[in-house]
């Protein structure tokens, strides 16, 4: 009864947009690119109405408009690398995808910032920082595919948010769609302004629910001229405790990194083929320590120093430095080694969660003992920025298919409540994790974000049914 | 004709807050402190209703919810310190002050965070994180008078937002009281935390006007080892930008503070009794750079050899490094003796200000060309947080009664606006810059303002007029 209605509407939006930004702009049934079905996320391919790759702000606005008039809902679209499908086209909805609005406008090097467009991936922008003498310290294992429009809108983590953090922290300015239509160009340069609401902050995590990013000013900053690290083994929690606070005092803002890793991670990898691992097993933890300096005479010595502190005052069992930049490269090649878990591991759960630092090693106890009697036989992979409150966690039963996933996200997210963590602390909520939304944000929290919403987007247009 | 409704419900709204809260926390009449009437902005006293000072989160929301119900605005109160109106009372409102709301909740080493309710003062506040080992970076000259939620809600900058950023970037957890009595307590202790909209931002920086904020979870820091600082003569503002970029290279996040003063402000603190003055005037700018380290045999020599580096380079005319704790103090002396403005200039205008860096001495020299001939013989003085982009300015005609303000800010905000810059960069905008939030904020940027605050306030009874 109501496809007939919606056949019309569909056909009638598809025209309008044709007319208003012509067709190479806006790409309809048979030309309509697979690769904008899906994100990241295992939620699988949803066919959108249509795919809008608009080159401008105008065009972007224009697309929102029609789409508004229409009641036809619109799912904002970056580098598709999302994992929890908050990129995901909804039926019956448009794809605005921004990967056609790309570049860099301007640099400014007194002011270190720069200004672009929202389409642009991750990498170009880092290395075009990278090229005016600068570095975008935001960094992630999608750069190549990710756009930094998508990082801002999901407020990206990644490996140095001890020391830059959160993308948020790096954004000074932003331009954004609204719901409506209407474009806000907020492109503040400036470190301090106070002159009114910081209106970035609302769309910055937002995963494009409350508005489209268009263009951005991110804040640059110095390149570091050296880099060291450390992978240490530890007999206990404690020590790991001991060793961050010491490494936030000794090291300072040096510290980029403090990355653990549990003795079951480390078994996991240790058997990896063609792996380096510079570290015996039987350990209680593995520590990455990560520092950045400006100048290698001064700053190598320093972290040698520190390190050898630390194993005198007994925090390590063992430990090896970097002494190369190929070493460095090699400690991190243990650390992301969890990207070849589908092949060593097969099936499985993956899990993004923060904790309060000093509860995480009694939530990994408790996690693994609950696993064990609800999952006779499964495994659980703990590994993380411990530095930033932030564990991932693999979990699973050896080759079941499907897997226990109910039993699993139970498990994990009931304790991460229990322990007053974060059910995301970087992938954001999109769609497959909003029913774990309220365990971890109160009744009161979620009625104001929905009536940000509300505020926002009254028509309910914009990325619907998304975070919240 | 209004008199009388007014007076029933106002002693109505005083006998609800009395019933409610006792007469402890409700001081009317004779019992209400003169110093509630007013902040440190220059606009006078004005009597509230009553003050109310509650000590719990409970209480405040209580006296939230009655005066609501009344239809009577409140206005939230901290340490009084502000600059621009924000917490000064409106005519018929209940001042609201968490005066009394103080103490140190929780320190937690690990995370490294504290939770702290929101009428401590700042410097009770440095004192306790000093005392667990850590630091609370945030800093500025009202520290013993003014609040951490005040901090919290205007943004407070200071001197090291260089290095740790602005209040905002310290606080990852908040508890607010909603205009209509609901409290969101959201306080959160990990650095990542994607869960969904992050609802502190909303609240900070918004001046009281969305949001009363009862408690914090403020990151601490660590505590520097040493630091060192030198005061450098230079000879054009092109040589302060190149001095700028080569200290963001070369000390990296051991920069804490880049701070410039313009020759006319030079030749008042010169002139200054008692003051030591370390550098012959007559230079084009002068600069303050002051870099903190963790350790003094690495770090010392290292900026010392940076600096020599710099006059190597040609950038520096004059420089004077420090050799001790006395000669920090002494060079931060030197710019700090702005405070001592009001006696050695007479009645002035006072800005603060945001600009590019790379439009600073643009931006100076065009507001001292359009003053001289504006106001024949007006001085202005140019001084600020270079490293910010924030510029402070004094401008006045001596002995002027009454100065001749209008003209004055219509020159310095004119030509902000000219210069893409900010009328506000730290102070924020209460009601004493309302009128120039048009200059730098688009329509479209304050039509969302003030949906949001429709969304949050509907009925305008949190610090009505305020802001936007």
């Amino acid at each position: 009864m109501t496809a007939r209605p919606d056949a019309s509407r569909n056909e009638a939006v598809i025209a309008d947009l044709v007319r208003a930004l012509g067709d190479k702009m806006v790409l309809a049934g048979a030309e309509r690119p697979a690769r904008n079905d899906s994100d990241w996320s295992t939620l699988g391919p949803q066919a959108p109405l249509a795919v809008v790759r608009p080159t401008t702000t105008e065009a972007v606005a224009a697309a929102m408009r029609i789409c508004a008039a229409h009641g036809v809902p619109v799912v904002p679209q970056g580098g598709l690398t999302g994992l929890c499908g908050g990129a995901r086209p909804l039926p019956g909805s448009v794809a605005l995808s921004l990967e056609r609005m790309t570049g860099i406008e301007a640099i400014d090097p007194a002011s270190a910032t720069m200004t672009v467009r929202a389409g642009t991936p991750l990498q170009v922008v880092q290395e075009a920082a990278e090229a005016a003498g600068f570095l975008v310290p935001l960094d992630l294992g999608a750069r190549g595919s990710c756009a930094i429009g998508g990082n801002a809108a999901t407020n990206a983590g990644g490996n140095r948010v001890i020391r830059y953090g959160m993308t948020r922290e790096m954004i000074l300015g932003l331009e954004v769609v609204l719901p409506g239509g209407d474009t806000i160009t907020a492109l503040n340069t400036m470190i301090k302004n106070n002159a009114g609401y910081d209106l970035k902050h609302l769309f910055i995590g937002s995963e494009g629910t409350l508005g489209i990013i268009t263009r951005l000013v991110l804040r640059l900053f110095p390149k570091p001229a050296c880099t060291m690290a450390a992978l240490c083994a530890l007999p206990d929690y404690e020590s790991v405790v001991g060793l961050l606070t010491a490494a936030r005092r000794g090291l300072g803002p040096m510290l980029s990194a403090f990355e653990v890793m549990w003795p079951d991670y480390w078994d996991v990898i240790a058997a990896m083929p063609g792996l380096r691992v510079p570290l015996a097993p039987g350990h209680a933890a593995y520590c990455l320590i990560e520092a950045q300096g400006t100048d290698e005479t001064f700053d190598a010595p320093r972290f040698q120093a520190w390190l050898e502190a630390q194993a005198e005052a007994g925090l390590l069992s063992d430990a090896v430095l970097s002494r190369s930049v190929a070493d460095v490269r090699a400690f991190w090649g243990v650390r992301d080694a969890c990207s070849e878990f589908p092949h060593a591991l097969g099936p499985h759960e993956p899990f993004d969660i923060g904790l309060p630092v000093a509860a995480m090693d009694a939530y990994v106890q408790a996690c693994k003992a609950a696993l064990a009697e609800r999952l006779p036989g499964a495994f659980a992979l703990f590994y993380g920025h411990v530095g930033d409150g932030n564990l991932h966690i693999v979990a699973g039963v050896k080759g079941a298919v499907p897997q226990p996933k109910d039993v699993i996200q139970e498990v994990v997210y009931g304790l991460v409540r229990e322990f007053g963590g974060t059910v995301s602390a970087e992938h954001g909520i999109g769609l497959t994790k909003k029913p774990w939304l309220g365990h971890v944000r109160s009744e009161a929290e979620i009625a104001l974000m929905r009536r940000l919403k509300a505020a926002l987007d009254p028509d309910g247009v914009l990325n619907p049914g998304k975070v919240v």
